[in-house]
């Protein structure tokens, strides 16, 4: 038995281009003798649409797909996910009232939906385990298999059963899965142990699962679990995910692909690459190879989402502009464009204000030059001292506050670099971290302004090892080694501290390591939480950890300094909601990225009681 | 049987608080001697808190509330929602792999959990009915009654069971859901009939249910519809809401109170004020009353959201920033913030062009006047020199395209508009309507700024509507009755139709009346699509409503013009998701709000077969 295994790369809304992809693929495959060829999870429309879902049209364009499919399949089994747009029995709204939709997948053989063992429902697995956490809202889009099956049978699982896959004089017994099928262990029903217990052949789960920092380590995890569980009754599985990107509106989110068989031990035996590109390859038992793993994961899923943001979103080629300060983080994302995009496509702007030293002036200068990329330098006085001008004009006198000067010269940066992008018919890349975001240390409509936040689920430690990946990418320092620091005996070592220059001699707030590590525990899901933190604290086992050092590096080991700088934290965290709300999308690389991820209402910081408990007991200390 | 209703005003996140209002209305019921008391859906922690559910020790202080509620029982029935956080037997974990929480209706008396006739959980009815459409995203927080059920005994309802209330020597056999549970024609399970076939003396639904236009009507509808299918059976409902707003980070949200009871015909018989006010009132089968019901519920509405998101999330009492160009929506909008802050707190500014009439600049004075609130005058002539100079030395030499130059009219507004909050430690109102936020027809980071916008789910043609409600409201022409049309014989007559003025001569592009209603359709729940509006063109049907008119006035019934209009309609709505994304919070008054409500990823306008098809049809016509 042979199976072609396709890590397609799914553009989203785009039907007809995937379908011509995939038909493609069958072809190929029919000429490589394969018995089977797979697709990943909702390989004709794509997975993340949000309420395009909900367009009656479009649905029963994207279900249409499955009759073409099904004709493709003379001589070869295709199994696929798509949407399923056809009432089952009685079952023919769904919980929003709308035409039920169902995420399915498909197996078709011969010009025939492909039978199954309990005749309900031929050549179709309906998706039974609807994700509702992070970016996922299966539950807002679909009707899930455990739904379906609680109507017709009062069951959760009465829909479940091998595929007859009769082919070459034998029976397959096949058990198709959707994604989210795999990742069970907590949900009412386990669909690969009821398969198991049916004695499956082997399983195939087609996934559109997005790539978040070592997630093959879970899901490895995962199949091991399983495997220990369901012992001698274990099956293979075959896991078939997408590569690309596709975007939630708030968010860029990026697939590695990575797709893996596992075999009756759970282990894996057989992948694709996991560096976001569309691959074909056929398995079969005498050709097991694991595909070497992708260096520099990060640097590959900015790159990524950066290209096929720029292809799927501006299709018409625009320039990309970039607010060039001379800092790490620009420096980052003009790196990053020109790896992606490369550099006739953008142009820098050095927007100099009196308070910006020569010094970033010259490395946004040598970056541009190292990058081979256009730049443009000025200075923003003109409409600084115009802004200044009319603001008395308005009644209202100097001297101002410092942030409201600060805030001036970030927002005047964010008009023109809007004009130039109106001029060049040009889209403009928003600079800020992670750790920016979170405490929404940037000016609205200043520095917070662009089309894509690639870097806005980076923590700034993470930055630094970005930076040097991309200079070891270009073979040169085009990010001047001066803003990478180095740890030494401890110590912060660098040459260019972070600053806004928004002011005489201003360095950023943030203590970075320490602060990169709390919002990071902060946000993660699943266990997120600061009082967690806060107890290991209390109790010094924080001092085992990593963070330990840099606790003591900035004197918090002194618990008044801890609690200060913890309520300043989550104060200001908290605080720069609003901030977000209004931010570009943001490429998604962590368990918690800001946007359609971790989701949040203006609430302010809310003091829970345990909260209150431990800063008691911390300030005792 | 005397019952007290307490439709009570909850403030988001602000447990303490909603507590000691609970604790004051027992009391109070207690003095009157009511036999039981009941509060709304989520009554301690509110309900739309995005991912602060996520916070465990925020779920555990919130589930704390329950013990204290119930002490507070003695002599009376306590009937209240909140959130329940303790594992049901072996289901620990939600779905989201987090520690399971729900979302319940409690009923404790004489200090003890009111005990249910099946015998299990004591006190406590989980939610059965999910909704997970629109703003609502109850799958991602909660696991429902039906997926508890499913886990324990392998049904979908085996947990449904009436609350016995022993009082005065007659035991009460009551039922109690949460909200969406009346709402089940679309859901698997009927938790209504349910309790209706076990002979409930009546049933208790408690909830925290947003208001938008006509929501009593369905709900009415919803209730006697009950009634015809259970007949006989059909027990009392009574539905006790909450009021008040809360938000959703991208979304205001407001809630109208109009908690109403329901006899056993399923007609209403007694309500509460739905003018989104708090109140106490007690219902007892001699004290049948409805309540008047408001007027200009819309405005209401958004007097209750501004007032509300104001006191919430600004506590620190800022000055409301707002642009006043002298046209009807920020003339509407200073209205609405002086009506609902009173007009100390607010102050208008003309930022004034070359292209800015002394008509329009003259309309913003003599609304300051009317208002009586502050008014600043000047010019942006002196900034937009700069920028237009600042372009030049970056090396892009004039002339610019029109729409260049108007872009930087806008972004300086926006700028000094920022300086201003800024100075003034104030927060700005943004003054789009749905129709400009659906067309994009705003500058980004200029005229789409703010901290929330109030009337950007409000079509143009209620705009003007709720500007003579003002007018009303103010007993004088507050708002320049020029700026509102007439229609006479068919045609828009006004004095002074809109206008961006950022060129010479400008009309807004929107044919007014006719894309409300396009767009309007285009988005509403849950019937929202493009396609059958065109069936309604093609087959003549339109011409039976009311936009039939429009569709002549502006030369329509030529099929290329309505072709043409249309595909610039969509194209543009769709290209104007970027600007959405990072657009502030919006009021929901339509069954369809931009934000949370309706969710958007980038994907371009996508041109369905039916589409297709049907715009051949229309162009041969």
């Amino acid at each position: 038995m042979q199976i072609a295994l396709v890590q397609m790369n799914v553009k989203s809304g785009k039907c007809e281009h995937n379908f011509e992809v995939l038909k493609n693929y069958v072809e190929k495959a029919k000429n490589d003798h394969a018995d089977i060829v797979v697709f990943p999870e909702m390989c004709i429309s794509g997975y993340m649409l949000q309420d395009q879902f909900l367009d009656h049209a479009f649905c029963e364009d994207v279900a249409s797909y499955n009759e073409r499919i099904k004709e493709l399949s003379d001589g070869i089994g295709i199994i696929f996910g798509n949407l399923y747009y056809s009432p089952i029995e009685n079952v023919e709204r769904g919980r929003d009232g709308r035409k039920a939709r169902f995420n399915a997948s498909f197996f078709a053989y011969n010009k025939q939906w492909v039978k199954k063992e309990n005749g309900l429902l031929d050549g179709i697995h309906i998706k039974h385990l609807n994700p509702d956490y992070r970016f996922f809202d299966d539950s807002r889009y679909f009707l899930s298999g455990i739904e379906v099956s609680n109507y017709l049978f009062q069951t959760m699982d009465g829909l479940i059963s091998p595929f007859l896959f009769e082919h070459q004089d034998k029976t397959y017994r096949i058990g198709l899965e959707v994604c989210e099928d795999i990742w069970s262990f907590d949900y009412s029903v386990d669909v690969t142990s009821i398969y198991a217990n049916q004695n499956v052949d082997f399983i195939v789960n087609v996934s559109t699962s997005p790539y978040t920092l070592n997630k093959e380590v879970s899901r490895n995890k995962q199949l091991k679990k399983h495997a220990q569980q369901l012992k001698e009754k274990m099956p293979m599985v075959f896991y078939l995910n997408a590569c690309g990107m596709q975007n939630t509106g708030k968010n860029v989110v990026v697939f590695d692909g990575d797709s893996s068989v596992y075999d009756q031990q759970g282990d894996l035996v057989f992948s694709l690459n996991d560096e976001f590109n569309e691959e074909y390859k056929i398995f079969d038992f005498e050709n097991m190879s694991i595909a070497q793993r992708c260096e520099n994961k990060i640097l590959s899923a900015l790159t990524h989402a950066v290209y096929e943001f720029d292809a799927q979103v501006f299709p018409f080629q625009p320039k990309w502009i970039i607010g060039l300060s001379g800092g790490i983080d620009s420096c980052i994302n003009a790196a990053l464009l020109v790896k992606a995009l490369g550099k006739d496509r953008i142009t820098g702007y050095n927007l100099a204000s009196k308070y910006n030293s020569d010094t970033t002036k010259g490395n946004a200068r040598l970056l541009a030059e190292r990058l081979d990329i256009e730049i443009r330098e000025g200075s923003i006085e003109d409409i600084n001292k115009a802004s200044l001008d009319t603001l008395e004009a308005y009644g209202y006198k100097p001297p101002y506050h410092t942030l409201t000067e600060e805030n001036i010269q970030a927002r005047i940066r964010g008009h023109l670099l809007s004009t130039f992008a109106s001029v060049e018919n040009g889209v403009i890349v928003n600079n800020a971290n992670k750790i920016e975001v979170a405490l929404g240390y940037c000016t609205l409509y200043g520095d917070s302004i662009g089309a894509i936040s690639p870097i806005g689920d980076l923590t700034k430690v993470q930055a630094f090892q970005v930076a040097r990946d991309l200079n070891a990418y270009f073979e040169k320092e085009v990010i001047s080694n001066s803003l990478i620091p180095e740890i030494v005996d401890g110590e912060i070592k660098w040459e260019m501290p972070p600053s806004a220059e928004l002011k005489e001699n201003q360095l950023d707030p943030m203590k970075w390591y320490y602060h990169d590590y709390i919002l990071q525990k902060l946000l993660e899901y699943p266990t997120g939480n600061i009082e967690m933190f806060m107890e290991s604290y209390l109790d010094g086992s924080i001092y085992q950890t990593e963070i330990g050092k840099w606790i003591m590096h900035y004197g918090l080991n002194e618990p008044e300094a801890f609690i200060n700088d913890l309520e300043w934290l989550l104060r200001t965290f908290h605080n720069a909601v609003f901030k977000r709300i209004q931010m570009p999308p943001i490429v998604v690389l962590s368990r918690g990225a800001f946007g359609s991820d971790f989701r949040e209402s203006q609430l302010g910081h809310i003091k829970t009681n345990q909260y209150e408990k431990l800063k008691e007991k911390i300030l005792a200390m």
